[in-house]
């Protein structure tokens, strides 16, 4: 499959990487959050772009010819550093540290900060769909069952307001190669969104699921 | 309305801040793609790392309290520059620059990068119910009903590649203060995810389409 690719690292590269560009990826979120805010002169901000331009020519000089994929581990612990939500080296990602149990539950503690604004002060409709998205499909695939999104339905309940939030997503049911799970988005003063998503299993995982006895929690 | 301030700025000083924001916002951005893809030796990963953490110093120094927020402009032109996916200083937003005409028709073509992966070399589904989101609240908001994201729907029919991409709503119907809105984003080997939501007139608003006749497209 393009992009999922067998992963070279031994578990002491991977733990060197992570002391190398989670602190990049980390100090790039903070730079994204000033982008958003600051009040700083002209010419601070001038200067400012012109360091930022001379760092990533030297960071682009030797790059990815695309974009990171996911890279895939013996233990499981797959490299997703690239994805949107939960990625370690994407700046764009909050990101979120899902945890999960076996049974397909899945709930993450984040903070969205002013570039995640849609209307003022209040998490962009938008985000809460895409981290709902990455929380149903983590519980998908924790329940060993993963899938791409088939369908997706968002009700939003109320403002969320940025800030510290909590997402959970658990596995409804099951039909066949639908997985039906279903999540919430939480805030201060309880449920803001809610979510149901269908994820089809991919082929390679139908097959692998033909072969071994389903799990207990599906019968 | 919370905040949704006056905007105090002339139409000269809006065009200065734009040309000191766009430019160090797309460093940002810039910034964002190398930290997902690059390879440079370790010791330049460390000094870029401190070298982004005195900038973000320096720009922090003086800066907004909370998130941008939107400024009212009389012309109309409103100015959400912390919007996450259209703010012209948000470094998460590809940015979209989005066309309408007064039907609520809109309409977008834009990139989307190596930070906005799910699946490998595809974009993350959530990412394309953010775009979506956005789209069809534009769509809402240019037929003369702004509103909330109350309910929203995406099916996705194929995966969708990084790279360049389209993306279109309109309106659907109107019912008392709900708007349906529909739209879809195009690859570059057709539809690969469709959208419907409801948006939900604000307070404000209601009272607005009260006083003034409804636009020729309602009735």
């Amino acid at each position: 499959m393009q992009g999922y690719e067998r992963d070279q690292a031994s578990d002491a590269e991977v733990e060197q990487e992570e002391a190398l560009y989670g602190p990049l990826t980390q100090a790039v979120r903070a730079l994204v959050d000033a982008t958003v805010r600051t009040l700083a002169e002209p010419e601070e901000v001038r200067a400012a772009t012109a360091q930022i331009e001379a760092i990533t020519a030297r960071l682009s000089a030797r790059q990815l010819e695309g974009s990171y994929g996911i890279r895939m581990r013996p233990d499981g612990n797959n490299r997703a550093w690239g994805n949107a939500v939960v990625g370690l080296r994407n700046p764009l990602a909050p990101p979120l540290v899902v945890h999960h149990d076996e049974q397909g539950n899945v709930w993450s503690q984040f903070h969205l900060g002013a570039a995640y604004e849609g209307p003022p002060t209040l998490v962009h409709g938008g985000v809460a769909a895409l981290i709902l998205d990455q929380l149903l499909g983590h519980a998908a695939g924790a329940g060993g069952r993963p899938g791409m999104t088939g369908t997706l339905t968002l009700r939003y309940r109320s403002a969320t307001p940025l800030g510290d939030l909590r997402g959970e997503a658990w596995i409804d049911r099951a039909e066949g190669i639908k997985t039906y799970a279903k999540g919430r988005l939480i805030g201060p003063e309880g449920i803001t969104v809610e979510a149901e998503g269908v994820f089809i299993l991919p082929r390679w995982a139908r097959e692998r699921l033909a072969a071994e006895p389903a799990p207990q929690f599906f019968e």
